[in-house]
């Protein structure tokens, strides 16, 4: 028989039980509740609900954000997202807007009560980045940047920490014990889509990740559908799919003018797609004993 | 930029319009509904409501299969599942019992009023599994067996045919147009889960490929979450995604004894496991306009 | 630790010892040689020499056919290929002149004096390629398609097996099985290309089957960089990394008119690029102990 | 037919004529060489010489570091690599000595005249890490952790850029554009392997990207067959591959006893087995008119 070799991960934890200890479901029974937020606003992820986390890919300005966030809230969506910091492919592509970028997420946390998740891009920002978010994104390209995990790790907020493009399920949860690890017990898993050949999606969206996780975690799971399938039309089945799989929120890209967006506008819905979809969410959700 | 080289399919395209014009929504809108089976036992793919074919992976003996069938049928399933030739990686592990499994197929029917769906291997073969089944499958290691589909686009009977483990969403389509061109308009076609990097799962199962599909055609989708999976534990979660993304059936390996089973054990479930599941697929239907 | 599932194959082969023990080196120590063609032409595989197998992808006429013939002859390659059935993704695209291709290779075989590599594509077809072909080639698409390798099993002519997009080195071997079990002993694996997300090339030729390859089995190992790169500026660095690598044979795409070529074009080499090929291949072959 | 997605490179740089200007090749014709070192031990990447960058993963220990530089000075090897920060999937593993790593690589530069290639893993440590290595690495995991980038194109030392796992040749010229961008001319690019789903060896080395990168860059390509391949015994096969195949450099681990090694042993040759590989690499490089 073709002698298998062992993954990276497998090699690095060859006699040790517990690779990822505190993330284990064995060593830690029940599920933990991650909440986002402060007083009234606050949203659990975890738990019976699903939180709808909407918002544009890159903050542009304040028409966009707030419009976005205005009717993100009265959709019914749980939390705003947004990044100030972009990691792009190019170096030649917009970058995002920085600090003002977080200021007008706190503007508009201020407007609508929503708590703000926005990425934070490396060890250094993440103080800043903490004082205006409610939680911390880490992005799938940084999912094995581990002086990030690290520093999230110190950080006084939540972390959502996405799967990397071809990251194992294994190895998401050693990236979230590097997190857990270093202080900060509050961490939430996103499955974004990994790569493959398949070309009809920009992704393929591997919602097997949440059973699958279910089994070995008691961290909150949740799914990115507009970034796992690149494409707004996709999104709708994939986000009822998510909730239907058992997922714990859900991430989903909105732009008031899609075909207009700085970054990531064909996958986004409109803010009438996502007030259409959020009433179908909710049935499924009920379907499998848990609200929207 | 790097030049983007053109996959088979597309370099072969070049310059023809309609690759799948037979199988394109765009040329044929509405949806294609596929019956399956004869008198008041049939069942329909493709209408409101999402049939669970169920059955064992490959059929070992009439105690296991008669098992199975009167448990699917009381579970509520629309169709018997079974494998009589059995595509096996290796030579040396059991095959099937050809023609013998054939016939408990068609006992199995007799007994339980269920239409049978059962897999042909060869161009020859065709006209033999044709007599005994209600439906041929064509597997995913056949699904570019361009003889055997031909051949199969000759037969009286409805084709059910699986997505390869690394076939792209347009090839699959085009298989499916060798199908239709060869004169068999009844093609339902299946998602079993495509090749990856990731190993926590035996595949990963594309449900992303419904929506895609639903954009693209007028067949039949359905989704064969145990094959998607490998894990039996997985395969309610993934069933119920499948409903919730628009699938318009399922394909659920069933043994009496899983542990036992010939091929593919560990991916099954129990009767009872079956039981359970059904009522949960019932909710998840309703909640988007489906029934099962 | 994430419980990894087993592949299809390995929980197939579960408590079997040896799932492809005919062509496994441990059971049978040394090099397997396949002679392809008879008198003075023939060609050996496995052997010092690394045979070029130079032709079309399709036979499309006898201009043609004679003309890459003459051009292979001329450059030292040890045999001709070419498809007379040839399977391709979409069924309105040119599928091969059939018998009458195969006729075509035969005059050219008579010309030249090189053996004949062709395509056979279903178990029925065995029979007629075999007349007039020196060595069977079973495709990518086909390398699980069972009844087609026990067909081959039974030829009294060598198979060429092509390993599949998505098909793992062990079910490459197993596949093999196949066709040594059904009493062929004559098999030449070959390495074409797998599919992964990498888009600058068609397929990701995996040179590391190679060694891999050499440390399990005693069969011959040839390499297809045309098909592995689908780009003919890129042929000649693989063509040579292959030979580096310890292959035992290459396959080349050569067409006198490459942009009017009516199958895969844009990955064939011109006669000109053929002839200036092979002395750089004979240095390389020589720096590692081998002979073009 | 369907519609292909965009990849988010692609996505992103619409309308955007060279998103690696500055690694195009069409605007910067040419061959640029990169200089590692200083005096007559200095070494050069991108010319006719094709270095061999040879060393443990991990830094362990003198005993152990200074064995591995003497061994590779002696076998011919130009530059010598270790790794004092390690990245490592679980955070339990061992991360590295750190600073006192660094001193022992530049004691064994000391020793040897072999300048020292090493990984970086954050922005923060570009500063320390440049101070004692001549060339700094940053790793396959942050292929596109573009704050780390940034600050590796503000150092002074040359920097050697790993291909991600899933990073696309694309995606590895953009990265390298964020160096280059940032005012850093002295890249040199390193493929590693890349993730699919085949499981004989750890990664499946893609030595296409050679050519492909030829045709794209005129910066200098290195190849790591340890990583590349993760079986020692199939390392020398892709290292003379990589020759062959137009490669302008090797990294290559090697350990004093890898079965005790610290991270990755299995993929590591012994001094003994560096001192066979080089005269047989030599070989093949001069048949491609190089010299190693």
């Amino acid at each position: 028989m073709v002698p298998i070799e062992k993954s990276a991960s497998e090699a690095e934890i060859e006699g040790i039980s517990e690779p990822y200890a505190l993330a284990s479901l064995e060593l830690h029974p029940g599920r933990t509740e991650v909440k986002v937020g402060r007083g009234p606003g606050a949203v659990t992820f975890g738990g019976v609900r699903v939180p709808v986390v909407a918002g544009p890919c890159a903050v542009e300005s304040w028409e966009q954000l707030g419009a976005v966030a205005r009717a993100a809230k009265a959709a019914g969506a749980g939390a705003l997202r947004g990044g100030a910091f972009k990691p792009r492919s190019s170096p030649y592509t917009f970058q995002g807007l920085g600090e003002e970028g977080l200021k007008l997420l706190a503007r508009a946390r201020e407007l609508t009560g929503l708590p703000v998740v926005t990425e934070v891009m490396s060890p250094d920002a993440v103080r800043l980045v903490a004082e205006y978010a409610d939680c911390l994104q880490i992005g799938a390209r940084n999912m094995q940047n581990f002086e990030l995990l690290r520093a999230a790790g110190k950080a006084a907020k939540p972390v959502l920490l996405k799967r990397a493009l071809s990251g194992t399920i294994e190895e998401l949860l050693m990236a979230a014990e590097y997190v857990l690890a270093a202080g900060n017990p509050e961490v939430i898993l996103c499955e974004r889509g990994i790569r493959t050949f398949e070309r009809a999606t920009r992704n393929t969206l591997d919602l097997s990740a949440i059973p699958v996780l279910r089994e070995l975690t008691h961290l909150p799971v949740v799914v990115d559908p507009s970034h796992g399938t690149g494409k707004g039309s996709l999104v709708p089945a994939m986000a009822l799919a998510a909730i239907a799989a058992g997922a714990d929120g859900l991430l989903l890209e909105v732009h008031p003018d899609p075909a207009r967006a700085r970054s990531d506008g064909p996958q986004s819905l409109t803010p009438a797609g996502l007030e259409a979809l959020v009433p179908r969410l909710s049935a499924v959700a009920r379907a499998v004993g848990r609200e929207v």
